[in-house]
């Protein structure tokens, strides 16, 4: 797993103590301590598969008992019907992480597939797609991961590891220039800096002042072209805001290097995937 | 709020450390830090606004001396263009907060919002509309809470506080009336006992044996009316799978009691919702 | 073990955090790291065991090389001189776990046990013993997981999970009726709905109300027989307030069907419980 | 409040999530926001009163608005009906926290009674009541603070601030003359040594040894008082084991210096102290 | 404050808990509570300021109703006998925080000012100092902002921000050239690149594969300055390994663009400041 | 492991977290995730090893399949080019953990080599070497380890586990005879009595008083010598205060039973040790 074991394990955690509380009173009352299952995840809906090592530590995390075979791995496309993995336990337990597991793996699942569309929608433009600092809190990393399994790439983790100048933080400094040129000289050298502009004038005074990525912020494509041809190379042309699946390639084709995309994390729509559990007689 | 303070605040400071890291590198390098804004929410679509209180409260975690007004509470309708709220404070936390805030706010409106619009098409039926366990990590009480918010009803919170017998749970005990009979004797006085049920002879045994609640599992609509009929008030009926939009007010016309909807906080889409900053001279 | 595993690590480790701080100065200073030990907990009262995978879990959490065998698990009566388990591990752990697990062991024991004697009392009328939120903070898992150990039921685990009118709560609606009416039509479709009443006039507008359950607060056993037949099983009714082991048969032959008794988790006595360590020469 | 508030806040929080999970579903859905009450404490039982900072803590915590007279402070003897203190705020608030300041409340001053009992009795000898590490797992720290109110003295807190000798640690090093030689050579200068004897010869050889406690294990009153005799003041006699009420001044007045009493903490009995809160108007 | 309030609350109660523990055993038998006192921070060497504010809210965490006026704030020089500030508070709440407020204090302002001397003997050249990764675990970001504070720059944060190839990265691509470009079309556009040579032909290789910063590990001056020219502004030169405060000026005048420096932050010599107590009659 | 594990391992998972935050962006996108290496610690500089389980630690936590051989234990002086440790792991995790496990092992190293170097100085003398509560915020118990790893003995751990009567405490009381007095009688009986003071006429009031320890304050070494034939045995004598490695020898021989030094903590410089990976072909 990409992700740090123990970072996955403070959000199982989290979310098995949310939705366990103390005993899974049916469970607990029903089940005898002894039973064993097998249980297959299975997709119900075609995209690209995210998340299924994290839903299988939900499991081993519950009970290290816990065996599983993986059919399919992150980024595997998966279609309806498609066999996903098989998992063998207390049944208890399975019982005990079965949403638990599914709400993480769909929401991961869901993604993917999103930012799949997207990247094959701008098939053949120089354009990336990435993701933006609008995601869920507690699970930036977990859908940041996402997006680059579906793949796309990610924009700037946090506050700290990217310079934006913003128009708040131009007007302070009395314009564009005098913001690039203040930051430049007080920037760590391993910081890029991205000015955020509203029109033209702004993205040559931006590409001027030697921004190194200059978003285009609810540009129009007409605009957006014109941007490309006065960068000319000198920076890196992100087109952000307003755009849809609809109008995504030919944003893409206004030769952008960077669409940035805030729905592919704040406005998910989780795979269906379902995990069938079937008792067993005996270990 | 009705949310316990401390609850919320222990979310929001894992949003900010997640987004902040350890400094807001273009904020704190350009905006001196006495430098005082004001800023106004405002709505950019329609909706059911929800949250407005957990956004807020980011702002004095982050620095008591913010000041707000309200002009809308969470559960009020809002259209694009509405003023919701005015916040004015140090121009440095109002940035540093901006997007953990507007990242709460866009999806707990967006859940509540679209509750409300489930909640407008069941009207005149005696349906209610409930969540589910299908939610986000770490975020289940703010999802439930803006489900009531958009009117709807929660469903358990989690396994400790409902039973629900589901297949596994039937099997082991050798069927509905013997897992009914099992349960009963060992449950708490104060816990309901909801049968999943997939046929109609399965409701039929289910409600002899007693049950509190029964689940319509991936029903057809003739099968839930004739569920209805069957129970005759003598137990709550309850709608699952595979219901849309499209398909809701029919189900709703079945006579069932509720209607539980694992999208209302699986498949978010945030309502768009800006925070516009404007830096002001002096205190 | 019925107890998430995770949950009762994070208590664990609290104590042994508490107990040990940093080091144990007698121990590390004396015990060479290669020593070996065998141990054996014995019970020096008789009572219901409780919690003895919890006292085993301490040590194997402290090393997982500590080796355990179990001759009675929780539930079983115990009686003085009964052994109860054998571990064996280095000396160090055994000595620096010894406190924390017999603290445990013999609180969750001693919960189990006193349930036990009023679950003995009441036997043969249609009593169940169950507890309250009268819990040691941190430790409500625990001690509700021990009340059923001994026989008991649970009362709601919390706020969230179970409604109760109280006389704040009835005197904002403007009296029971008002009170019942007003909750049940919002309250979600899993919760169980309780009425606090303090003289039979309240108990029957309780019951017309439509209460599921009502508490019959500190009244004298002729009230309460007279609420029985009033209820007459409209209602299921529970004792509360001022119940010892003196009077507890008495109450529970008035035919109610629950009595709650704060006592068994507010007020417990350890039960004797000992671990008996020796040193081993080698491995 | 002696007790540092951080520490505090955190027990309390822990005990608020416990209790209230995410919303109190009856006071939330029956209590209008702007209800505000009045609350007054009153003691129904005799005792020592401590915990009352720590109970008032509780409201202000959920609400910085609540307001708080005392009439009592920890260490008072408080009597049947004494009122202790009142406070006013939210209602909501106020109902919330109730159970929660309780718990708090009426298990420290079950501590603090219980000890002062001990103190009474052993008034007039030379013997000081002392607590144990017999405590509940997070709370020690609250208990330990509860003993000192009643008129007790604190035990060593941990494992890491006191030495004491115990048999397994005398058996490696091969008799308590040569554990005493050991350890003092290794220990630091700030952490005395107490040595665990069972019988007048082990008395005897920890005295010559340089113990600075002896703890006199199970010993009768004949024995303890031949110790104290040997020990004729080169160390401080600690009588422990098999101590209860009945025999406490007998067993102070051979002449022990500190008698330590598990039952102190590990088998509290709470002291009856009821909150009545009476809705107001207006505020 | 620039580091966000509730990432330094928490350094702070972790430290508080570690050194207080439980009470002041001293402070709290001595002091009546409602003692009050002045204290006054006071340089006892000379150096950089870093942290004044971080010490002044140990003791504003402990009790809120502490006062304090700063004479200097961090980035200040301060001589032998320097006033840097006055708080006044309660007497127990000073004393128990004094220790952990100089620790973090004289840590800070050890960092500042051994930076800021390493800044002053670069002055006049290109070079900037930077620290590395070689912090102390859970004080990377005080340590980090005392670094800024003494005129120093950050490298990157984390392992997450930036991009740097090492010769198992090199390897595991075949070669500088493969591995840059490897990397590249796989980076976010966000995070910026250094690749570590360790001759000048690496360096060569690096310069042309496109590094945006190239680490000169432990290089001579004589290396250091070919690879400058090699360069030619094409890419960043970072100095690294071996670098004293003796050789640090010749370093500098190779023309490097970066010097980092790990002892910076992993051989800290905390720089002494004082605190001394008053104690008032009155508030 | 002396230092309890679960103790260890919250530390470690802060500096991952810290330096990690959540991906390795240069390891993950070159290093495959079945790639195998080996690497060695080794000594770069001459002085006393510690830490070496803990640095081990961090790689088993990143991933169990670690393996290691430990050439070295803590305790061990370690020359220039000495083989520590062997490991062998995934190569993603040994680089993840790589700094982590250097930051912790050089720190402690450090410790523990200056340290050893003092009590070599006072080598003959009745002198012990120790700490102080001049730590780092977090490390406290990895610190003090590491000074007994050294040869050193510990302090006081916390203010709640030791007694030391400081000029505020004294003026409080009235004197110096008086705050003994006063203290003595409240103090538990495992907590030892320390008095600052600052000249002879101190001193001797301390000793008549009965004081455990006497610390000389910033006293030269005439003052001591004085000091220590005053107290003539009755009391143990701390110096404290101005000592340097340069007059740390004429301290010791002033006949004073314990040396502090607040620099052994709070001005650590790393000891130099590598961590040198090879990839390899195949597991």
């Amino acid at each position: 797993m990409v992700l740090p074991k123990f970072y996955v394990d403070d959000i199982i955690k989290t979310a098995l103590k949310e939705d366990i509380n103390y005993i899974d009173t049916t469970t607990d009352l029903m089940i005898p301590e002894e039973s064993w299952s097998a249980a297959t995840f299975i997709a119900k809906a075609e995209g690209v598969l995210c998340g299924i090592e994290v839903a299988i530590r939900v499991f081993t995390l519950l009970d290290d008992s816990v065996k599983f075979t993986l059919y399919k791995k992150d980024g595997d496309r998966i279609s309806f019907g498609d066999k996903i993995a098989d998992i063998e336990g207390p049944t208890r337990e399975l019982l005990k992480g079965e949403r638990t597991a599914l709400n993480l793996l769909q929401h991961m699942s869901g993604i993917a597939t999103k930012t799949n569309q997207c990247v094959q929608i701008v098939k053949g433009t120089r354009a990336a797609i990435t993701d933006t600092r609008k995601t869920m809190p507690g699970l930036r990393a977990l859908q940041k991961y996402a997006v680059t399994v579906g793949g796309g790439k990610n924009h700037r983790f946090n506050l700290s590891d990217g310079a934006m100048l913003k128009d708040n933080h131009i007007d302070a400094a009395g314009g564009i220039t005098a913001a690039v040129k203040a930051i430049r000289s007080r920037l760590g050298h391993m910081v890029r800096l991205e000015v955020e502009t509203r029109n033209l004038d702004e993205v040559r005074e931006a590409i001027e002042a030697g921004a190194d990525i200059i978003m285009l912020d609810n540009m129009n494509c007409e605009q957006m072209k014109e941007a490309v041809q006065l960068a000319n190379g000198r920076a890196l042309m992100e087109a952000s805001g307003g755009i849809t699946e609809e109008n995504l390639r030919e944003v893409a084709e206004t030769g952008v290097d960077i669409i940035s995309l805030g729905a592919l994390t704040h406005s998910v729509k989780a795979l269906d995937i379902s995990m069938k559990i079937i008792s067993k007689i005996s270990k």
